[in-house]
C-alpha cells in the first residue's frame, strides 16, 4: 500500500503523447499527459487514492474470483468451453482492469502493481492464436465459430479494450508484451474486417475509438482506415435484427444521418467518440459537425441533470426526447464514462469549454457516485429517485446488473467498476490542455500542471478545496519569456457572481473560457472565485415526470434528499419542500431546506379528487447532500427532484 | 362469414356449468354461461362480431404463417428440432386460439370454425407421447430434456392453456378429442409433479388456475390437489435465480406471505387467480383474504387509470408503489386479461361489486384498446403517453413485442391477440351472475340474460347504448312466482347523479350493487341512469410522474388527447389544458377541452429557470376521445394525463 504522499517521480522514459489516453494528431487544444498534470489532493486526489488503494485491487480480486482470468489459463490448458465463466465479454473486463493498472503504474510508478500487470499479461499472451485472434469465448471445439455472432459476441469490443490497455501501457512504459499482443490483434482485425473481408461491424462499438488511438500510438494508418470502415459501415443494417431493434446497436441509421444519440447509451457514446476520432484524423469536418449536433440534441433533450444518460432499463437505452423519469433513470455509470470520452474529444477538437462543463457535471454526479466510500462496491445504474430502501447486496456474490438499490461489490456484467478505475487513474489528463499560445485549465483540483507552449514550458500550481468552496488559486511556477495566455473555465452554472482576480484587480467574469494574456512571473497568483451558493433548478416543461418539482444544485454538485437526513418523514416519496426556506449559506457541500410530509389519503383507488393538502403539516428542516455521496449510510430512500408544496394535482372546483 | 343476426340457437347438449370459463363448486355468486348470457349488440356486441369475423381468423392465419402449427406436424414427421419455429411457448398460442374458437363455436354454433378447430386438434393429438407429455420444444434428440428448464421452458404453462382450451370445449360441445388430450396431459403433470415427484413449479404460472378448472370440469380432485401443491411450493426459491431476480416469477416470497402483487405482471395475475381458485375449492379463507389484500394494495398503488398493470418494460413487471410513468407504461394487454380473470374470481367469491368495477375499467381501457378497429392488429403494451408518432409496423411481419407505437399484426411473443380473442368470445359470462335469491347484472350491454334462481328461471332483456349514454333499460322477460332480487351495479365512478327508476318511481342510488327485491311480472321495466358527464380525475400525490396533470373520464371510459384531434399543436407533448373550459355536455363518447401549446425555450440544457409561460398562447379546442379508440387514424402522438396551464416548474423568485 502507498499513499499520495509517497508518489515517486514519473518514469523518465515517457515519450511524446506520454500518459495521454487521447492524443489526436491534429486538434485545437493539445491534451496533457499524466506526467504533465498531477492531481495532488482534494476531491479528485482522494478518489485517485481510493482507486490506487482499493478500487483497482478490488477489481483484481473479483476478475480472479469470477474466473475471468482463469478463462485465459483454461484456454491454454484445453479446458474450454467447459471451464469458461462469465458472459461473452468477460475478457474485456480483464483488459479494462489492465488499462486502469497501466495508467496507475504510469501515474505512481507502483512496481508491485506493475509486477501484477505483467503477470496478468503473461497469462493472456499464450491464448493469442497464430493469426492474432484472441478470445476465450469463440473458436474452439464446442464454442461458436469466430465472428459467428457479431451482434452479441463482443469479439471486436474485447479487442477494443485490449488496444486501449495497450495504449495506456505504451504511453507509460513503452512497447512491452501487451503492446505486441495488441498489435497482432489489430493486424488481425484489419486482415479479417478490412476491404475485401467481412463487411460488418461489432454489436458493441468500442473497436473504432481504440483502433484510432492505436493508430495514433503506433503511427500505422491502417488501423485508422479500419476504424473509418467500421464507422461508415454501421447503420446500414449489416447486423441482424434483434428484439430490441437495430437501433439498440446503432445499426438502424448511418452515423452521418443520425440527428440525436439513440439506442443503447454506452454503445451510442463509444460509437460517437470513435466517429470523432476518425473525423479528426481524416479532416472530416462534416462528420465532426454531425456528432456535435447529435450530442447537442442529446444534452438538450435526453440527459439527466446529473449528466447521466439512458432513460430506459430495457435495452439500457436512451428514451424519447424529454422522457426522463427520475425513478427509472438507468444512467449507467459506463454511459457517463462514455459521455466523458466523447465530450473530451470534442473539447480537444473545438476548444469549446461547454464540453468541459459536461465532463465536470458527469464526473461529480455520475462517475463519483458509482463507487462506495470504501471503493469496494459500485452502482451500475444511477437512479435519481430511490423509492424503496432495498436490501444490502451480498458482499460475496456478483449481483444482477441493475436491480439493487445499494451498491454491489460486483456484477455479472461488470463493466462499471473497471471503467471507473481506468477513468480515475487517467483523470489528470482531463484537467487541462495546452496550445501554442498557452495553457487552459478545465477542471479544478489541487494539482500541478506543466505544459509546452510556444517558447518553452509553463507550469502552474492549482490550490483549491473545490467543490467545497469556490476559490481556485493558480500560482505560476514556471514561465517563458514574453506573453502567453492562461485560460480558466468559468462553468456554465456560474451565471452570476464569478470573479477573477489578477494583479490585485478583481473583475466579474461570465461562463466560458476566461483568458489572461500577459507576461507572467513565477509566483504570480491568479484567483478565480466561483459562486457556490446553492441554487434552484427547474426542469424543461416537456419533462413531464418532473413537473412541479425543483432540484437544488451547488457548484458542480447536484444535491439530493436522502431519508437518512429527513427525520420525521417516513420516506422521501412523501416529502414536499417549501421553497422560501432554502438556507443558501455557503457551508460545506450541502444545504438545508424546509420540508414537510404530504398528507396522504390512502384510498382504494389512486385517481379521484387528488391531493388533500394539509397546510398545518409539521415543517422540518432537512439537509440536502451531494448526490454522489448517497447510499453510504445503510438502506435509504432518496430523491433529487423535490415536489414543491402546492404542486399536487387537485380536481378543479 | 356470419353476422350476429345469423346466430343460431345454442347447442342443446350444454350441461351444468355449460359455457362458463370459471365455475367454482362453491361461491357467493354463481357464474352464468354463454348459453345464459347473450350479448346482442352495442359496444361489446360489435367487438364479439369483430372477434368472430376478423380477430380469430387473423390469429388462425398467423399461427399458421409463423409455423407454430407446423411445429406439431414437424414433431410427428421427425423434423424437430430443425424445423421448429417460435419461442419456447409457441404451442400455447395455438392452445389459446383453440380456446377462443371453442367459446366462439359454443356461442354461435359456427360449424365451419368447428371443423377448423377439429383439424387443429387432430394435428396436435399425435404429438402427445405415451405418458401424456406434449410439447414441441423439449424432449427429442437435439432438444433440451423434459423439464430441464422450468424457469424459462414454459412446459407447464403450455399445458395450462391446453387445459383451459379443453374446458372451453368440454363446456360447449362436451368430451371430445381435445378433452381427452388434456386429461392425459393433466394426469401426466400429476404423475411427474405430484407428491414424490419433481418438487418445483413452472416459471410462468397458468397451470394452477387451469388445473383447478379442469378439476371442476372433470370432477377429479387430483388436479385440484396438484394445483394446490404448485401454489404452496412457489416462493421458496424452488426455481433458479435469474438476472431479473426470483421476484420476476414470484418465487421470492410465498404466496401467503406477499402483501402486494409484484414481478412480471401477467405471471402475478395468473398466479393470484390460481390461488383464489385453490382457496375457494379448499375452503381456505386465509388464502382468499391474502389475495384480496394483495389486489387491494395493487389497485391502490400499482395500477394505471386505465386498469393497466405493469410499469416496467424491463421484466414486463410491476414497479414500486406509485411508480406509474405514463410514457413508460407497459400495461400489457395480457396483464389486463389476467386482472379480469382475478377480479372475476373474487367477484364470484365475495359478491363485492368493486371487482366488477375493475373488470369494467379494464375491459374498456385495456382489452378494448388492444385490437385495431379492423381486428387485424394489436397493441401488446398500452402506453398512456405516446411521445413520438412512430412508423406503421409491417402488415406482413411479426414485430418485436413492445417497441411499436402503432398496433402490429403479430408479435414474436404473441400472447396478446389470442388472449383478447378468448376473452371476447367468452365475454358474456362476465356480464351477470345469479344466486338463489336472484340475478346480478355487473356489466351493461345489449343482452339477454337467463338465470336459475330459487323456484325456476328468470330472464331479462337489457337495452342500452352504454357507454355512449348512461341509460340502461332492464325488461323482465321471464320470472318466477314470488319475490326475487334484481341487483344492478352502480359503478364506483358514478358517485353523484345515478338514479334507478322502478314502477314509475325514480330514486338516487350510490355506487355498489343496488337491489330491487319484489315480485316481478314479465314486461316490467327497470331503468338505471348513470351520470355520463365528463369528469376530471386527479392522481394520488405520490405518483410523481403525474404531478400537475389531470385526466378526463367519461363513464367507464378514460379519454385521451390524440394529436389528430389537436390541430394547431405540433404534438401532444406540448399541450396544456385550461381547466375552466371543459365542455361537459353529454354527447357521444368524447368531450371537448381547451388546450394551448406551451411556450418552449429550446436551450442547450434542459435544467435552469424552468418554464417561460406565454399567457397569450393561442387557445384552441380539442376533442378528447376514448383511449381505446386511439391510433386508428395513422401515426399520432397521444396522452391521457394533461398538464394544467400553470403547473410547469419555475425557479422561485
Amino acid at each position: 500500500m502507498f499513499s499520495i504522499a509517497e508518489l515517486t517521480d514519473f518514469p523518465t522514459h515517457l515519450a511524446s503523447a506520454a500518459g495521454r489516453p487521447v492524443s489526436p494528431s491534429r486538434s485545437l487544444l493539445t491534451p496533457l499527459g499524466l506526467d504533465e498534470v498531477r492531481i495532488e489532493g482534494g476531491f479528485w486526489g482522494e478518489r485517485q487514492e481510493l482507486n490506487a488503494n482499493a478500487i483497482i485491487e478490488h477489481c483484481e480480486h473479483w476478475v480472479d474470483k469470477m474466473g475471468w482470468v482463469d478463462n485465459f489459463d483454461a484456454a491454454v490448458e484445453g479446458r474450454l468451453p467447459s471451464d469458461r465463466t462469465g458472459r461473452e465479454f468477460a475478457d474485456s473486463d480483464v483488459y479494462k482492469l489492465i488499462e486502469a493498472m497501466a495508467w496507475e503504474i504510469g501515474r505512481t510508478n507502483n512496481t508491485a502493481m506493475d509486477a501484477r500487470l505483467q503477470a496478468l499479461v503473461a497469462r493472456i499472451a499464450p491464448v493469442q492464436e497464430e493469426d492474432g485472434y484472441l478470445n476465450t469465448h469463440f473458436g474452439r471445439p464446442g464454442q461458436g465459430e469466430r465472428y459467428s455472432d457479431l451482434q452479441w459476441g463482443h469479439e471486436l469490443y474485447c479487442y477494443g479494450h485490449l488496444l486501449q490497455a495497450a495504449v495506456a501501457r505504451g504511453r507509460t512504459v513503452g512497447d512491452d508484451q501487451l503492446v505486441q499482443i495488441a498489435r497482432r490483434a489489430a493486424d488481425h482485425v484489419c486482415e479479417v474486417f478490412g476491404a475485401g473481408g467481412i463487411e460488418s461491424v461489432c454489436g458493441h462499438p468500442e473497436i473504432e475509438t481504440a483502433l484510432v488511438e492505436f493508430s495514433r500510438y503506433t503511427g500505422d494508418a491502417r488501423y485508422l482506415e479500419q476504424a473509418r470502415l467500421f464507422v461508415e459501415r454501421r447503420g446500414h443494417g449489416v447486423l441482424g435484427d434483434i428484439e430490441f431493434g437495430r437501433s439498440y446497436y446503432q445499426d438502424d441509421v448511418p452515423v452521418r444521418d443520425a440527428t440525436v444519440l439513440a439506442g443503447h447509451s454506452v454503445r451510442a457514446m463509444y460509437l460517437a467518440a470513435g466517429a470523432v476520432d476518425v473525423a479528426v484524423e481524416t479532416d472530416d469536418e462534416d462528420l465532426v459537425r454531425t456528432i456535435i449536433g447529435q450530442l447537442s440534441e442529446t444534452l438538450a433533450k435526453r440527459t439527466y441533470i446529473t449528466g447521466g444518460m439512458g432513460a430506459h432499463h430495457e435495452g439500457e437505452s436512451f428514451g424519447s426526447d424529454f422522457e426522463l423519469p427520475s425513478d427509472r433513470a438507468y444512467s449507467e455509470t459506463c454511459a457517463g464514462v462514455g459521455s466523458i470520452m466523447l465530450n473530451y474529444r470534442l473539447l480537444l477538437a473545438t476548444g469549446d469549454s461547454a464540453y468541459a462543463d459536461v465532463i465536470e457535471r458527469t464526473l461529480f454526479n455520475v462517475v463519483a457516485a458509482s463507487p462506495a466510500a470504501d471503493g469496494r462496491a459500485f452502482f451500475y445504474t444511477n437512479t435519481l429517485h430511490q423509492r424503496e430502501p432495498g436490501s444490502i447486496p451480498s458482499a460475496d456474490e456478483a449481483s444482477p446488473r441493475a436491480s439493487s438499490s445499494l451498491r454491489a461489490p460486483w456484477f455479472e456484467v461488470s463493466c462499471c467498476p473497471t471503467n471507473v478505475a481506468r477513468t480515475l487513474a487517467s483523470l489528470g489528463s482531463y484537467l487541462a490542455t495546452s496550445s501554442d499560445s498557452g495553457l487552459q485549465i478545465h477542471q479544478y483540483a489541487d494539482s500541478t500542471i506543466a505544459a509546452a507552449v510556444s517558447g518553452g514550458t509553463v507550469g502552474v500550481k492549482v490550490s483549491t478545496d473545490y467543490p467545497v468552496h469556490g476559490l481556485v488559486r493558480v500560482e505560476i511556477t514556471d514561465t517563458v519569456d514574453g506573453e502567453w495566455e492562461l485560460a480558466l473555465r468559468v462553468p456554465g452554472w456560474a451565471r452570476i457572481g464569478a470573479t477573477l482576480t489578477d494583479n490585485g484587480e478583481t473583475r466579474a467574469v461570465e461562463p466560458g473560457a476566461v483568458s489572461i494574456r500577459r507576461a507572467f512571473a513565477v509566483g504570480d497568483v491568479i484567483e478565480l472565485s466561483l459562486p457556490m451558493a446553492a441554487r434552484w433548478s427547474a426542469p424543461d416543461p416537456r419533462i413531464d415526470a418532473l413537473r412541479g418539482q425543483l432540484a437544488v444544485e451547488r457548484g458542480p454538485l447536484v444535491l439530493c434528499l436522502e431519508s437518512t437526513d429527513a427525520p420525521g418523514i417516513a420516506n422521501v416519496n412523501e416529502a414536499r419542500i417549501l421553497t422560501e426556506l432554502l438556507d443558501r449559506t455557503d457551508e460545506g457541500e450541502g444545504v438545508t431546506v424546509a420540508v414537510c410530509a404530504a398528507t396522504l389519503t390512502d384510498g382504494g383507488w389512486p385517481y379521484g379528487a387528488g391531493a388533500v393538502v394539509d397546510n398545518d403539516a409539521p415543517v422540518t428542516r432537512a439537509a440536502l447532500r451531494p448526490y454522489y455521496s448517497w447510499a453510504n449510510r445503510g438502506p435509504s430512500t432518496m430523491r433529487i427532484w423535490l415536489p414543491v408544496v402546492g404542486s399536487d394535482s387537485v380536481v378543479p372546483a
